[in-house]
């Protein structure tokens, strides 16, 4: 063990944790040889077990002090795991029916145990990519980022509270700047951590480090991202961070939380439903051409906003004589000027989730992680295709965003893009 | 002594300490019976006393724990001294020209000793309201300006440093609250804090009360001052808050100081000198129109902006290729793109600073505290005739902002404001 007390678990010493950790055994049932453990991954970033015991089950998430994937050369503080679980338990609170609960965290060892989302629950993305509906998930997922959003903004706490947050989520800086990395800098600059399906993006990704006007754009987000400490955001909201079945929706992994713009969250969802979008022509087959499947997609961003705009609004008005210190009661004690504060409001935060949305889509065509929904495109022609197009969309919501003034009309915006087939 | 080490200190206690202290005793000089202590108060917080020895003077600054001027009934945390000594000390270290050094901080006694700026410096609103010119002014305040905004700022630190000034200055919370409530709410609302020329502006306070569109306005910004962190600001940077003769300019009191949005900094100078610009007409008499004096403080006015724009671009321009975390070198790599960022940076800084100079202005007529250029004239009614106009001034300003394009355009709207006497 290091003398931090952190030790990485591999099978054998998670099971002599969870012996020695009661609320873990408890919870699992009393035979720890009959528990069952597999390890999963997530994919990136830590080790995830899935622990089946005879009376319960549930997940250990380890954060290791590097970046899995690439691994030890690739240093990345473990101390995010803390910042994971203050906001697992934060967001948690805020919105039950939408977060696993947590059942222990253990900071020296940087070790999460939290409810196992048991089948059928699978990552929204994987979803998206096998086509299959989610009714509820604009219902589901709008309702927690109002409730998340809201309740740890200034529309509902007081500057003290406020600052407290800040000044404690400072610490997950390593997590901020990978993100500015990866998401403002990186594709607009070479790189060697960049790539795209190359040689047909070649120029599409040269252009995107020539353009003028989207690096002028991407500069106020980037400030905005860091200067700006609007809410307390998940920070990684895209679809591979959500799990869902059909009646269910539970958001994970928000170990890139801190006091950031709202914006952030709601375009890296909605922008991650639009890149599903435009990789669907890349999985028609001739058995279905995902013509419905995209209609329903779209219908989804355009309902996840309407609905967080209308829960969001709702929030506000059922809090409006709170101790929200943004709009004191005692100022804006008409409902006349309430509702044109509000308009203002979600004008803004409607602009900020289009430019950020569109930021979040760059990034994934052109720089450094890429997502399954394009990547599980065998044929790199018809996969560029998909990309091109996405790209294209994404440049000019990030340029143009400020024309849009309702959902829908960016809805159609991704109808027109050009480009009706790869032959 | 109280348990946390904190004594407040009269005259006698006063040489005692400064006995006990060698880096004070001896900048003074070794005879402690020839000490000449002069208490001066600094208005409404802390008690100064100035110290003269044999051999050397000092200025002593505790912090109470309570407004001064109202008494223990306003508590006020002295923890605002170690922000102060903070700021003092990196404020200095960047523009050491037009900071005091400081030569002793005691965290537990809440006290600075620092350098006493010796006569014939006052205080630069005495002078205002005297009609003296300082022709160095815009010179000096522009450089302490560019100085402390741009090199606390991202555009030349990076991510980790920024966030670490944040979290720290999270904790000069209290103060922060102080301005949110006299600055961006009380003028806004009935307050007992509140007061104005009565009956004269009874209306004009009412008006501002009932003025949807100012309060959409004011909302704006006192968001972005309690959200944005975009450098370490002095957050008090009125006229009050600067010592001057005729050719040194020393920026005292930064108590208020976190990080927060450059606008406020610049646009409470500026916002100072035009009520030190309207209330010019109550000073007139036979013997000085005041005519001259109007013509050079809105001179003034403009070369603060214009210096300031030119000095903070080229100090970019010079670290264009540092450290600095929103315009990477890489991403921002041709002229053209660093001129048009920079335009449209600076752009925006100067609408906030409109915007944040004119709510200054409004809470110095409506708000609690008033200042020295309206108190100063005796007769009622001139003093509301002066205030009045200032007061329409600053709405149109905080209304109107956008549509200023540059400085001389603000200047020629202030003498454009109605109201050619108070006969």
């Amino acid at each position: 063990m290091a003398s931090d007390g952190f030790r990485p678990l591999n099978e054998k010493l998670l099971v002599e944790y969870i012996k020695a950790t009661p609320s873990l055994s408890s919870k699992l049932g009393e035979e720890s040889a009959d528990l069952v453990i597999k390890e999963v991954g997530d994919g990136n970033l830590n080790f995830v077990y899935i622990v089946i015991g005879s009376s319960g089950s549930l997940v250990i998430k380890q954060a290791l002090p590097y970046v899995r994937c690439i691994g030890e050369s690739f240093p990345m503080t473990k101390e995010r795991a803390y910042f994971e679980a203050l906001t697992l338990k934060e967001h948690g609170r805020l919105c039950p029916g939408h977060v696993p609960e947590i059942y222990h965290f253990d900071r020296p060892m940087s070790l999460i145990a939290m409810r196992y989302l048991e089948p059928p629950h699978i990552i929204l993305r994987k979803g998206l990519v096998a086509g299959v509906q989610y009714p509820l998930l604009a219902e589901h997922i709008s309702d927690y980022m109002a409730k998340t959003l809201f309740y740890t903004s200034l529309l509902f706490r007081g500057t003290t509270e406020h600052k407290q947050s800040v000044a404690e989520f400072c610490g997950n800086v390593e997590l901020c700047r990978l993100t500015e990395q990866v998401v403002f800098s990186d594709p607009y600059q070479v790189s060697h951590f960049n790539r795209w399906t190359s040689p047909y993006l070649d120029d599409d990704a040269k252009s995107v480090r020539e353009d003028n006007v989207l690096k002028l754009e991407i500069a106020g987000l980037k400030s905005m991202f860091i200067e700006r400490a609007q809410a307390l955001i998940h920070g990684d909201l895209h679809t591979g961070s959500v799990m869902v079945t059909s009646n269910s929706t539970q958001v994970i992994d928000p170990e890139f939380s801190f006091m950031g713009p709202m914006g952030f969250d709601i375009g890296a969802f909605i922008g991650n439903l639009f890149l599903a979008y435009f990789s669907q022509d890349g999985h028609a087959d001739q058995n279905n051409d995902r013509e419905s499947y995209k209609m329903w997609i779209l219908k989804t961003a355009e309902d996840t906003w309407n609905l967080f705009n209308a829960k969001f609004t709702k929030l506000w008005h059922e809090n409006k004589d709170g101790s929200g210190e943004a709009y004191l009661p005692e100022v804006y004690n008409n409902s006349e000027l309430l509702l044109q504060a509000q308009k203002k409001y979600m004008k803004d935060l409607f602009h900020d989730s289009l430019g950020f949305g569109a930021a979040k889509m760059i990034r994934r065509i052109v720089g450094i992680a890429h997502v399954e929904d394009f990547e599980s495109i065998k044929d790199a022609n018809k996969r560029a295709y998909c990309e091109r197009r996405a790209l294209e969309f994404a440049k000019m919501l990030l340029k143009e965003r400020h024309r849009f003034h309702a959902i829908d009309e960016v809805v159609s915006a991704a109808q027109e893009v050009p480009g009706k087939s790869f032959e």
